[in-house]
């Protein structure tokens, strides 16, 4: 049966929202953060996956009481967590079923309306992503409906030049192509294509947000807090208190 | 009359959540997240000010596009932009009316159950604050239900050792009190003393947050984008569409 329910009486397909994660100072204001975003959007089923042997209760306690349909995964070694949930998806979901999939790693700012967005995708649907690549955005070009080219500074030469905030995947097309998967051993920025080049053609990617001339998607990253003050403090054994989570 | 509405054909206080903000590349960004976060909050009014000589389009389009209650204010001169909000309850909200005030940066993050414990606010509010201070959090000492000391490493010696993101106030107690404010001359570190000094004494505070042992709102900074790659294609006459807001 498919995950999550519909609105206005209608199936929506379920967005699979992929989020993989580890731990560190400002894991769970991220985490937060995006849960509450996720818990605006109808349909949709969270899938995150940690960097982790084991559940850890930080997450587990964070799913749990975030209000969201949601999976926990975890993932301590390659072929790593994103593939990972490509397998759960694999796993759990019969061939044909409605839905999307998309890759929204927990430091990036999304607006409601890039879900909106990616639900009508087919195959793999395209926007552009602010604050990226050096750039204000990059986006890919669209002439008469069709992405004809990329706007990026970046390794340009890459097959799919899009950042993983720039695309989602239609869940029959993922489960049509069972081999297709990240390659952990991607060389840097080549993560997207070994993934894309097992489901499309740049010639078929679906254009969204107004052509893509909307930015729906930023490149958000949080600074790494210095904790000076804390280290200073446990040398003396005052630091703050262990027991309550952060 | 008192903006917002209840819940539970109830009226509940309406939370006024001042937040000052200034053009970078991350501004639509991190106002986009926060507004998602205040958008599950009921009886919720946003009072956003502008470091600007005006009004902007880029704020002014993503508050009327919010879905929030909400006031744009800007002041682009000292006093600065949080007595600029203080100057607008005074100005619009009635002796006696209940409410609660809270400023609240755009780059924080702050879970939905902050909300909840502000909402009770008589007098002034605490509760501790993640990642702040060098430290894991700040947070006020409570014994017997009473503020009695503050675990902080940063000018201990602050009258009210508290990051602005820590307290709430109630509105009839500021209301009652015209001449309160902040000090835009105060020494840094001292802003929030320089309000809070002319409200209450400490003994008074508020303790929240299950006697302030639970972290609801983190003290999260976003990183600065590099945009060198834009720069260089600005050089070519090749750069990022102007038009394309982000």
């Amino acid at each position: 049966a498919a995950v999550g329910g519909g609105e206005g009486g209608e199936a929506l397909p379920t967005i699979f929202v992929v989020t993989p994660t580890y731990a560190r100072p400002v894991q769970k204001a991220e985490l937060v953060r995006l849960s509450q975003t996720l818990l605006h959007v109808p349909s949709l089923h969270w899938l995150v996956v940690e960097d982790s042997a084991a559940p850890t209760p930080l997450v587990g306690g964070l799913l749990a009481s975030s209000g969201l349909s949601y999976t926990h995964l975890y993932a301590p070694t390659p072929p790593g967590k994103r593939n990972r949930a490509l397998r759960w998806l694999r796993e759990t979901r019969r061939p044909g079923e409605s839905g999307v999939v998309y890759f929204a790693d927990d430091d990036n700012t999304y607006s409601l309306r890039l879900f909106q967005e990616m639900r009508s995708t087919r195959g793999v649907s395209v926007w552009p992503v602010g604050l990226v690549g050096g750039l204000r955005f990059e986006r890919p070009l669209v002439e008469g409906g069709r992405v004809v080219g990329f706007h990026t500074a970046w390794k340009p030469e890459r097959p799919f030049p899009l950042d993983m905030a720039g695309f989602a995947v239609g869940l029959p097309l993922l489960l049509a192509h069972p081999g297709a998967r990240f390659d952990p051993e991607a060389e840097r920025g080549y993560l997207e294509s070994s993934l894309l080049g097992g489901l499309v053609t740049p010639a078929q990617l679906e254009p969204k947000a107004d052509n893509c001339t909307q930015v729906l998607v930023w490149h958000t990253r949080t600074e790494k807090p210095k904790l000076r003050q804390e280290e200073q403090l446990q040398r003396e054994g005052r630091g703050s208190d262990p027991h309550i989570e952060v």
